[in-house]
């Protein structure tokens, strides 16, 4: 049977973690498709929203607030979009979904990490979910740190 | 200024209503693209969900656990597909994005009502955006009825 991939992160997948609680880890996303990209991961093994006790759902709303203000303030998003999908779970039998949260933040206006300029292209119209990433690994890096560096102003 | 859709939905909008408590109204969606697919509402205008308040956001996860149960004991579904974007509010000046969550089910094996088979095509991939209507009126009436009749089970 094929492990969960998310209970079983290597520290190569954990290099772009950004904020970590009892319940709750925040990882700065691989691909970049949109600029500050995250994935909000259940630190236990919960297989549907439903599953979730009341603390852990508590404690989500927390990264909810401090994620958006994060992401707004820091890089000028005009709004997020949030998604909990877990359809990739089923391509295995027996499916393992882990419940987290893709969290795209979308951009009206250009947004500038020190030479480059990044356009939100569908702005205001659904998320492309085949957007090629648009970051290369050093500028990726670059707003790892940036978000890291200010992380504790947000998160509890 | 245009009005909040949500704010000002009509009778008519109104006519797939599931459930309402105090925070939150859930509709069978008028586009059946996924069957079952339903959108959860807040009574309140908030704009983002980290405006949502503590009550708000408990509310809501008591919806989550009974709309869960509800398409997976009622319909079949093998899971949800959960998502919040809001991405249509910011194509009018100024945005007025209020709260809601789109919930499409997912289905391994066809789902019948009635003497109409339904094939989620895509299970265990993201959903298509662009998938069409895959019910005709008086089948979305008798979908609507059938969930409607066992609400009362699922939800507080």
């Amino acid at each position: 049977m094929k492990k969960c991939e998310f209970c079983h992160l290597s520290e190569a997948d954990r290099k772009f973690l950004l904020y970590e609680n009892e319940f709750w880890s925040v990882y700065l996303a691989d691909k970049q498709d949109y600029i500050g990209r995250c994935i909000v991961v259940s630190r236990e093994h919960k297989e549907s929203l439903s599953e979730l006790s009341s603390s852990q759902w508590m404690a989500l709303k927390d990264i909810v607030d401090a994620l958006e203000a994060l992401l707004k303030n820091e890089l000028g998003a005009a709004m997020l979009n949030w998604s909990c999908l877990m359809n990739d779970a089923y391509k295995t039998t027996p499916p393992q979904p882990h419940v987290h949260f893709h969290v795209r933040p979308r951009y009206a206006a250009p947004i500038r990490i020190d030479d480059t300029c990044y356009h939100d292209a569908e702005f205001a119209h659904h998320y492309n979910n085949r957007c090629a990433d648009q970051m290369h690994a050093a500028a990726k890096r670059r707003l790892f740190e940036l978000l890291k560096h200010n992380v504790t102003a947000y998160f509890k």
